[in-house]
């Protein structure tokens, strides 16, 4: 079994900016977030979670950067789908993950089952999604911005010598 | 196998205010701490990596959201036990968990074996506190409030098939 | 299988300073970093998680605090193998572990490689790094210090009673 972290942080758009919010593989209503790609956190960090624990890289290693990324334009949900056919490709299953999403805003609360769904649909594991706030504290309570932390297990392709 | 992530953080409370400051189980000398229940965020972090590993949603599901929530004037520790009974009556075991304070104060280390038997005692396995600063940046860094991150294993009721 | 979460933040050192900047395990160009020790936030995580998942206590506790902390003037890889050989003397052995860094600068991915394998070396087990900034927002975003957050996976020394 192996282990992965990963974190990401974008922030809100100016109104008028044409972005949209897409989160946990979900468009929400409301102010949009910037991103090389859809600016979705919980996907991201998840994918930084699932490509570390298998030793792969992250994000950026694998879609590229800023813009000239593939991942321009690219939703959450197909990006997670591209990390684990990677992951699968090199001998990994996903086993479990989970992400914390640290914000005012979405409400995740009432959408989380259709969000773990999507989530858990493209990871092809049991996926969580949990939500908190910050007490107006920081960038995430000044409503600037989104983060969110994520974890996952692999396992690995020799469960014998996870070196 | 499944894993959780779980963060919270709280603000510290206006002096005068009449809240007390509880943390990783335990009542701490000096500024209170804000929140609708004891405003324990070690605690709460944990709730949510159990909850979050398990698949039952989070704190504000399992305890409502706000001044109706059922964890008013709640402490950690029997938070943490009802949410240790949800995951039983789901089939769900608490294998091992952790969790980071990031905040100045209060001191944490010299209490560690205190907090760590009340948190282990009240999950019903293996516990581990840890505590850092931000060297004076960002929210935590000012004094404004706590923050912690914990991360959880449980065994999942039919390990064969986790998802 | 036993958990760990760790976390770390330092301060970018003034102009002058005479402070390098040390990171995951390497050093590198540009400005100093703070911190007791060598400041390497990617090491010092990784170092709470792996004693966080042992039940060992934190950096803190192992190396002292503040200038009469033994760590003054260690780099992060010594840190890290004296950590593992207190797991091991203790019965507990590194699986997994993984860390993000969070910051605007060095760039990490470049010399990803070279940062893993000396972790991996210096742990025993493989551990994966991973890097993402925060869009300019929070003491990450505004360059004022970076932080890092970490997980671990360790065995126990009676797996059949992981408390």
């Amino acid at each position: 079994m192996r282990i992965g972290q990963g974190f990401d942080a974008h922030r809100f758009a100016e109104p008028g900016s044409g972005r949209e919010l897409w989160l946990a593989g979900l468009l929400w209503d409301g102010e949009g977030i910037e991103g090389d790609s859809d600016g979705d956190v919980a996907a991201h960090a998840l994918i930084d979670a699932l490509l570390s624990a298998a030793g792969l890289g992250d994000i950026g290693s694998l879609f590229g950067v800023g813009s000239s990324s593939r991942g321009v334009g690219m939703h959450g949900v197909p990006m997670l789908r591209e990390t684990v056919a990677h992951l699968r490709e090199s001998g990994y299953t996903p086993v479990s993950a989970s992400v914390v999403v640290v914000g005012n805003r979405p409400k995740v609360g009432a959408r989380r089952a259709e969000a773990e769904a999507a989530l858990s649909d493209a990871i092809g594991c049991a996926v969580s999604l949990t939500a908190t706030t910050t007490d107006h504290m920081g960038f995430t309570g000044s409503g600037e911005g989104i983060a969110a932390i994520a974890n996952a297990l692999v396992t690995s392709p020799d469960e014998d010598n996870p070196r």
